[in-house]
């Protein structure tokens, strides 16, 4: 039986899953791989802490790049995370001949392009099915299922600390910070928790989501990108009344000419599938000329199900050394040579429906100025409320809009945020629903 | 450019939708893939009828022998559909060294074993990933993405007709005849539905899922097989009041020693993922030690969807074909000498939540002897319903058990059916539910 040799680079969380998962489950691998997958390394600087690994004498190194030296080592799996000694590493281990298999998203993200050339230069496979969602099989289903279909469209909940804290606060009525804490307290969020709630990661995972699907090269500084701090339990609570749910939507769309490519909360119809994905969990859902829609759903994160798509790249890698097929599938999904550039469409330009929360002052003619200069910027309204409780002396004037463009949204809620009789920085939530469909509440 | 032929046998509604992805996305597959996908040939005994296909001269031909027997073929997509003609076609490719699409179902699920035995044995690759959901990734996911799991379950909404139908009834209404008979009209229904609606069909999927997730051969005749067409308005009504849904689920099971495999209406928790898949959609469900739970989600049917899955094989293969790795994934997701034999549980001694209505006489002593009956085979109930309207004089009854043995199911409910005051066949369903939760309704 063939022998596959890995060495896994460094031993975090993701590091102790993956080795976990190949000594625990090597009998089923082996019987359905038809080859040996043997842990030659894991190399780790700390070598002393115990991580419930049985590892063979020898396994377990502090020196990487001896791990990558070995001319026995057939995949290296960069578990390091982070875009300095990581991405030496795998270029070092693609200069080597070695395959690589890493669930690095920013790393990918931020300096993706050269590490793919490096890697189709040299003739050796780069995995990386962890990376975006978790256990969920989506870069297999994009590179691979989706062959034989133009994508148009697709949709992610991709970060399980905003999906956590957007459900707690969804269910619960908290505000942010306290679905924060608590998101903190369970360990669904760092101790700095900007990478996520700031939209950061998910905009990592987008960035790689936007090339596969449309054969481009990744632009991350090009993708629209905020957070849900801003998010209250107000906005969740018209939103529900709309027949809307708040998430954290990563929105990439191509129509042929150029790329949406964003990050922001977005309000979702309670039928659409995503607004039933709560609470840590993930979901991206794909649009495509020939099959439609389809959507997957599962643990965006977490030890194991993230070991569990490193190890279905480690496999993927062995099968084809077995049978001789290094490249069968190229990195980004597109033959190298096909890659093209595609324009990203400024988000001044997107055209969408948008909620609008403005605190205005309870006083005659106010509504009539604020829908003028919304009038001005031909932004036309769907739905009008204003009956509310009073917050420090104003009330909340809720609207929802049709298709407006977000360059003029922009301006008039500039001009509006500037009246005296508002009182702060007006909330704008966009909206996501193909249906158009009127609202018919409150 | 590596030229990969392909010929396609039977131009029906799938083989129509293969040769149009082929035509229409050639563009884009040769990007990807870095192969030309060339169809050869359509082979099928009506030549004459326009399908809207622009195929060039020669490629339409009558005959299939033909087709099979040309040595430029390189791949055989069998999409006649059922057991007769089929089989042979298959048959005799996998012995001209052809490598085999099909997305034949009831032929993989029936005479599969000696099919697989056959490609095994001549070196050939067997893909079938349009065989069970549609244009869902399910095959590929087992035996790729999750291949360093130890699945546990896999459950699943596999026939859009009955999903349609149950659906229909859920929101409107209406009863099972009204339900079918708009299914029909719309075309989501076979003039016989009798293989959709009694739950063969998706029988037929659920033989080849168990086989791949467990690594058994086929066994579709120890498959417990119940369909919809008992399902009444009011049963729905009461499962929403205790906070379930009605779904037909195909459902199978490993517990390390035996395998459960069963297909039959069962209420399933609101907040399940697979209760929000409405009309014709389709949804599986995969539990893994790794991964814990993920769902695939879109449409199981449908000339374009299905097109999608057979071209996704075509692709694999012809990367195989260029990078040299036939039999890289093996037919059943397992080495061939792996498969071992697992025995399927008999129904009788499945172990669930049972939901029973009963029409009794209104008469005092009626719920007692009905409990007593239950006690005396050990079915303990959770919730007991009596206050209702009176048809035809009776009033129905409405239970939920907790976990309870399906042979004490059965002789209890023969026992009460065949009371006096009992009146018509007692309506069963099974809960599956794994919170287990208390209701607390009604």
């Amino acid at each position: 039986m063939k022998q596959v040799n890995i060495a896994i680079l460094g031993c975090g969380t993701v590091g102790t899953g993956v080795a976990r998962l190949l000594l625990n489950n090597g009998d089923i691998l082996r019987d359905r791989i038809g080859c040996e997958l043997q842990l030659k390394y894991v190399a780790d600087i700390d070598t002393v802490t115990d991580r419930g690994l049985s590892l063979a004498p020898g396994v377990m190194i502090p020196d990487a790049a001896a791990a990558i030296a070995d001319p026995e080592v057939d995949i290296v799996v960069e578990t390091i995370g982070g875009e300095g000694i990581a991405k030496t590493m795998i270029l070092d281990a693609i200069d080597k001949g070695k395959h690589v298999v890493t669930a690095n998203k920013a790393l990918l993200a931020k300096h993706g392009n050269p590490i793919i050339a490096a890697a189709t230069e040299n003739g050796v496979d780069l995995a990386y099915e962890a990376s975006v969602g978790g256990c969920m099989p989506i870069i297999k289903t994009v590179r691979e299922s989706l062959v034989g279909n133009r994508i148009s469209a697709m949709t992610g909940i991709l970060n399980g600390t905003c999906n956590y804290i957007l459900s707690k606060i969804t269910d619960e009525g908290v505000d942010f910070e306290a679905a924060l804490a608590e998101a903190q307290a369970k360990g669904y969020a760092e101790a700095d928790p900007t990478l996520d709630v700031e939209g950061q990661d998910a905009a990592h995972k987008l960035a790689l989501l936007s090339a596969l699907a449309f054969g481009m090269r990744i632009n991350f500084d090009d993708i629209y990108i905020e957070g849900i701090s801003r998010i209250t339990p107000m906005d969740i609570e018209f939103a529900a009344q709309f027949g809307y749910r708040i998430k954290l939507l990563a929105i990439t769309k191509f129509d042929g000419g150029s790329v949406e490519a964003r990050v922001h909360p977005t309000m979702i119809p309670f039928d659409n599938m995503l607004s039933n994905v709560n609470g840590t969990l993930n979901a991206i859902s794909v649009s495509a000329d020939a099959v439609g829609d389809i959507l997957l759903y599962g643990h965006g994160a977490g030890m194991m199900p993230t070991a569990s798509a490193v190890v279905s790249d480690i496999a993927d890698i062995a099968r084809n050394l077995a049978a001789g097929g290094a490249g069968r599938v190229p990195v980004m999904g597109f033959q190298p040579d096909k890659i093209r550039p595609i324009t990203v469409l400024p988000m001044d330009d997107i055209v969408t429906n948008y909620y609008f929360r403005f605190d205005a002052m309870d006083r005659p003619g106010v509504l009539a100025t604020i829908a003028g200069i919304l009038g001005k910027y031909a932004i036309s309204l769907k739905f009008v409320h204003q009956k509310g409780r009073k917050t420090n002396g104003s009330v909340p004037v809720v609207m929802l809009t049709h298709h407006a463009r977000e360059a003029d949204v922009t301006r008039a809620l500039a001009e509006i945020a500037a009246l005296d009789v508002v009182a702060s920085t007006p909330m704008l939530i966009r909206i996501e629903d193909k249906n158009g469909q009127e609202v018919s509440c409150i």
